[in-house]
């Protein structure tokens, strides 16, 4: 249930939003192939009637789409879905929020920030803060490896060795798994999106959390899957409304982290990891448990693999996190045969895997130094969220709890202000935030904002951030006082 | 249109394969969305009359489908097509072949063989032949890069020297282009993945060459595509039954290799590409230029790109075939529009690139040593060339034709020898071929067999196929002499 992207909101909305409401209707349902190439679109009048609209609307809307090549006129019998359907764009199946609720909008502008920007809305650690000097160590000793090693292409399920290493890893957090179980991959995205393939199919019904990691919903609607969502307490989703939505929607996958969750730093506890299994079985759901954060756990939180034994739970993780972005490596922990048909799957779409990063991050890890530097990493962070917490309560932006370990806070902005005017004030002053709205995708967290607490703690960040809640405070005050 | 998997033919086809060819059938059918979740399945009787088999036959097939999930029986109903339909498996949704001609035994054979094994029918250059001296200067000079380049993520596009140093490679080639129109992928295959996403639907048709490489097979029915193909002639594609085919089977893309195709290793004439994009231009195609054999080139051949100005024509490549196949990093070069859309994808599903190989893959293009390794890596493939096919033709293994450059000989066997008994039987010894119905759609090249000389020329594997291709020819002569 991809939210309407423009709510109407009677005398308020204007022609304008009304014309774009009824194009955004008709452009979801071609997406959703709730209308395919070929279907006669509903008529003027129904269509008027269904949506509560003119008919000079609709007339307005079905012209523009036929500019836009998305529908055709056949003048006399109606319009149709064009043939030759339109090359499919996310921003295009995806509600055409406004740039600064778009998921890809915080995407984009924490990856084309320049390097020395500060951004408390993205989702990784300064570079300095990663085991920079274990890249160069592995580098080092990489230019002294064998050829096939520098020029050849990896085996199809990746690095043995890293292998071997990640199922110990895993077994510390109580997961069993034999390293013919794992499938090295580029990254836990490009991981989640093999699943995503091989699991769903257009249309299917995915549950996530609310919030939950912003990337889910565009990669979701990559896949054209419906996308229905849980609210998120401290301890797990909400598992009234957990039951409730497997009942409703029968979905066919949830993808959730549990370790540290994304973007609330809360804890999954047993009792709900428990409930969600039991559920899972009955309604025969199969779970993607994203890890990617599992290095900054103080003390090992329960794991969903771990209770389900890799059967229909399903373990993803990367390094990007800890390690360094910059060597994409993630991999999958799944049953044996499902790990055949993502091997044939991964061969088909990206072929083998990256051999040399695989090597780099093996290095790495298996370098006496890396479990020292994940330990200074977590006094940092801990340092750093105590600090950032309290100064964002001077600012009176409240955090929605004290996550145990992680980089995140979710936080309440004061006085009801809009996450998204809050970004989009600051972007000004180039510090990209992450409002709430876009990891939600009930659209409930407008007051909510997530804050990266590594990247927040230059003085002008904070300057900004208090410029920018003043000056969207200042301005609702204006406005309340125009309209009062 | 996937070739029936398993032919039936009369009476030697056994009750066996009867059964399979009706499951698999029924699988096609639901894999290509022609029987969709929900759908009641043709009743016994019926499909028995259309497949020409037993009712005895169907029943055992649906029972056997009910087994796998694939499908439900409701009693006194009839058989459905199952809601949650089972994880989508690509060797079920590609033809269930005999396993040494289905395109992930090439594949898999290839990725998991030892690095010291020999593999004509591989598609890379043994690793010595790559640039390992430079990649390992490149990692030296890498393991001194600031912090950021080691650990942070890459921009959108990805590294913008590369994309500006690409397009003055592409630029010799006739095919301009400005570093906005380049995006950069983890692998030429991840490119052609993004564009499938962004540019068909499942059941969208679409044209590849036959023979093709053979994991645009794979690729296509991952992305649940109709595929169609037209026969290659030493100039490019059958021309006549390129034209037939659009307007015919109206595909919305062509995928193709133009400088040096595989695996024939031919090259496109001048007035071919001329036509086809005459021919595209009429039918609104969409054109995919896989060129990543472009350093492999004497002299530079036509480029449908070139002509086309990046238009309707996509230009994709990547370095693994001369640089190195461990530093994984392709691009995309197209039009800014599609470049906007493919980048939103790209971020949704893998997330940023792989900064640290495009570096490397910058710092090894930018040192002056890359273009005299190209030039002795080409010279060394020319005398291999020269070599392998004098050899292969003293086993009586010609060569289709003569390519101008390349690492591939596509040739046709001796005696009608089945390709796939000689690949079986060669890898008892350890030896991975080619087969040439791997490569085509259409099951036509039973004769054939494409073999990269580079890794051709061991006494042994010549030895092995002298070997493979007598003792096939050995078995043929019994089984005549037997039924005659």
């Amino acid at each position: 249930m991809v939210t309407m992207a423009i709510r109407m909101s009677g005398e308020t909305a204007g022609r304008t939003t009304r014309v774009a409401m009824v194009m955004e209707t008709i452009r979801q349902r071609i997406a959703g192939r709730g209308l395919t190439p070929g279907a006669k679109l509903p008529s003027v009048r129904r269509l008027a009637t269904t949506l509560n609209v003119s008919t000079s609307t609709v007339v307005d809307a079905y012209e523009r789409l036929v500019g836009e090549g998305a529908i055709l006129s056949r003048p006399g019998s109606g319009f149709y879905v064009a043939n030759q359907a339109a090359p499919f764009s996310l921003s295009q199946a995806a509600p055409k929020l406004d740039r600064a609720i778009d998921p890809f909008w915080i995407s984009r502008q924490s990856l084309e920030a320049d390097d020395g920007d500060h951004k408390p809305g993205c989702g990784w650690l300064p570079a300095s803060w990663l085991a920079e000097d274990g890249v160069r160590r592995a580098l080092r000793t990489l230019s002294r490896a064998d050829g096939v090693a520098l020029a050849g292409y990896g085996s199809p399920l990746g690095s043995s060795p890293l292998r071997t290493l990640i199922t110990r890893r895993m077994a510390e957090h109580g997961i069993e798994a034999n390293p013919d179980q794992i499938m090295l991959t580029e990254s836990g995205t490009q991981a989640i999106d093999l699943l995503c393939r091989f699991l769903i199919e257009p249309g299917d019904t995915v549950l996530v959390d609310d919030p939950c990691y912003f990337n889910f919903h565009a990669l979701l609607r990559a896949h054209r899957a419906r996308i229905v969502s849980v609210p998120y307490t401290p301890s797990g989703p909400d598992i009234e409304a957990f039951a409730h939505t497997l009942a409703e929607n029968r979905p066919r996958l949830y993808i959730t982290n549990s370790a540290i969750h994304n973007p609330t730093g809360a804890t999954l506890s047993p009792v709900i990891a428990h409930k969600i299994l039991k559920l899972a079985e009955q309604f025969d759901l199969t779970i993607i448990e994203d890890d990617i954060f599992a290095d900054f756990e103080h003390a090992p939180a329960p794991r969903l693999a771990a209770f389900d034994g890799l059967d229909r739970v399903i373990h993803i993780g990367s390094f990007s996190k800890t390690l360094s972005a910059a060597a994409r490596c993630g991999f999958v922990a799944a049953k044996p045969e499902w790990i055949e048909a993502l091997t044939d799957l991964k061969i088909a779409t990206s072929f083998g895997g990256g051999r040399l990063t695989a090597d780099l991050v093996l290095q790495v890890l298996s370098d006496g130094n890396y479990r020292k530097h994940v330990e200074s990493l977590k006094v940092r962070l801990s340092r750093a969220m105590t600090d950032v917490s309290a100064r964002l309560r001077n600012l009176g932006i409240v955090p929605w709890l004290e996550p145990r370990a992680g980089m995140f806070l979710w936080c309440r902005l004061p006085d009801d202000l809009d996450a998204a005017d809050v970004a989009r004030a600051a972007l000004e002053s180039r510090i990209v935030l992450a409002p709430g709205n876009v990891f939600s995708l009930s659209q409930s967290a407008t007051g909510f904002m997530r804050f990266n607490v590594s990247q927040t703690l230059d003085p002008r960040v904070l300057d900004v951030l208090k410029d920018a809640i003043l000056r969207p405070k200042a301005k609702a005050g204006t406005q309340a006082s125009g309209a009062g």
